[in-house]
């Protein structure tokens, strides 16, 4: 089950055009046939990404991958769990590229970044799945997509069907950033961050994005994908989340 | 001018333990000889790492690779453009699993993860990098040294060989978050986001990064690097930033 294909450009590329034009995000065509790591690095010339194709796919089990990222987190944390419990399944399932693909090069991700508290590091492990398995343009509206989702719902929603304990409570961040929401949700539960409590949620959310992704990622293959969020640059005038008021409140 | 071996554990392998002890992060040993991608994916057990091994590494020219940064900005923005600097560099001076790595799948780190203002996509790209030459432990600590570096020094600092524009003024961003960083710019230098001064900022924010990352892989390299930066999550009992009063000032 890789793309279909339709005289040299696949559907699931076409899709990629439509998706990243409606998300209002400027980038150069995924369609052609280079392969990056081919093409050579002029030095004053940026490196050309025509060519990037995405990876072939085939549908996961959104839930069992949810459960894999679940325990993932208690080895490497969140954002190789996500990338891990999906990319994982695909080293077995389709092979191919996935194989040499260095998953440990995003663990780094955990805790916002090695513990800045940035980025959510599951949104980190998420996004760059999203990439090669849709490419540059759809990958880019995916991640997009997912990291509206993360903020906008009550989270950890996912229930391991083998647990480590019982999840305390759930919270919505209304942001990506891990300081907000670990923090958001610390102020709801009573728990410290050096607590099992914490980690378990930090878990189950890994458990949410891996899920929500595969989601994604499905809807893609089966050319039923549509973003949903709007752009972030033109909605702000600059780089910016949607929680002004969390940090400008004075 | 590949790794130095001792008794199967490479030195830069050792430093790795010394380095990631130094920063007080916990990880699994880094040394052995298994490789992730072959690692069977249990489902309820988090995938090993011991066995990841840093990939060879050639020291480059800082300067040289800055340049490349700074153009390779103008095509793929800041997280590409300081991966590709780099990994492409690598790609032609070693080879090897260079040859395979999907640069184009850290693309969407622009703008704070396509545009949401989070961890600059130069940290992105560095933090990645760092991973794979180094190693997971001793990249955890290259990816927080950089981090501190990004936060307390003036940038842009690089001057292009080969500039676009004049560059207006250097600002302390305090913080790694993309909207900060720029925010300070942005209000110092009085241009607004869309123009093309600002850009050229960030451009050469990004050749300031991808150019104290190779210093930091060649001190790794030459078995001279020490972190020196402390641990996030230590020192604020929660994943944070240092700015604290930027945003909790009231």
């Amino acid at each position: 089950m890789t793309n279909s294909k339709n005289e040299g450009i696949s559907r699931r590329e076409l899709l990629i055009g439509a998706g990243y034009a409606a998300a209002g995000i400027a980038a150069a065509s995924a369609v052609g046939s280079v392969s990056l790591p081919g093409t050579a690095s002029a030095g004053k010339k940026a490196t050309s990404v025509e060519g990037v194709e995405p990876w072939p796919y085939k549908k996961l089990d959104p839930d069992k991958i949810a459960e894999k990222a679940y325990h993932e987190w208690y080895g490497n944390f969140c954002s190789m769990a996500v990338a891990e419990a999906i990319l994982g399944e695909l080293r077995e399932k389709v092979g191919g590229p996935y194989k040499d693909f260095p998953v440990h090069s995003i663990r780094w991700g955990h805790g916002g970044a090695v513990g800045w508290g940035t980025l959510c590091g599951t949104l980190m492990g998420a996004g760059t799945v999203a990439a090669l398995v849709t490419g540059i343009e759809t990958g880019e509206s995916v991640a997009n997509d997912l990291m509206y989702w993360y903020s906008v719902n009550s989270l950890p929603k996912y229930k391991p069907q083998d647990p480590k304990m019982d999840a305390p409570v759930t919270s919505r961040a209304d942001s990506p950033l891990c300081h907000v929401s670990v923090n958001k949700w610390m102020t709801k539960a009573g728990y410290e961050f050096f607590t099992p409590e914490r980690k378990d949620r930090c878990a189950r959310v890994a458990a949410d994005i891996a899920r929500q992704t595969v989601v994604l990622l499905n809807q893609v293959q089966d050319l039923d994908y549509e973003p949903t969020h709007g752009n972030q640059m033109k909605t702000h005038d600059m780089t910016a989340q949607n929680n002004c008021l969390d940090c400008h409140s004075s």
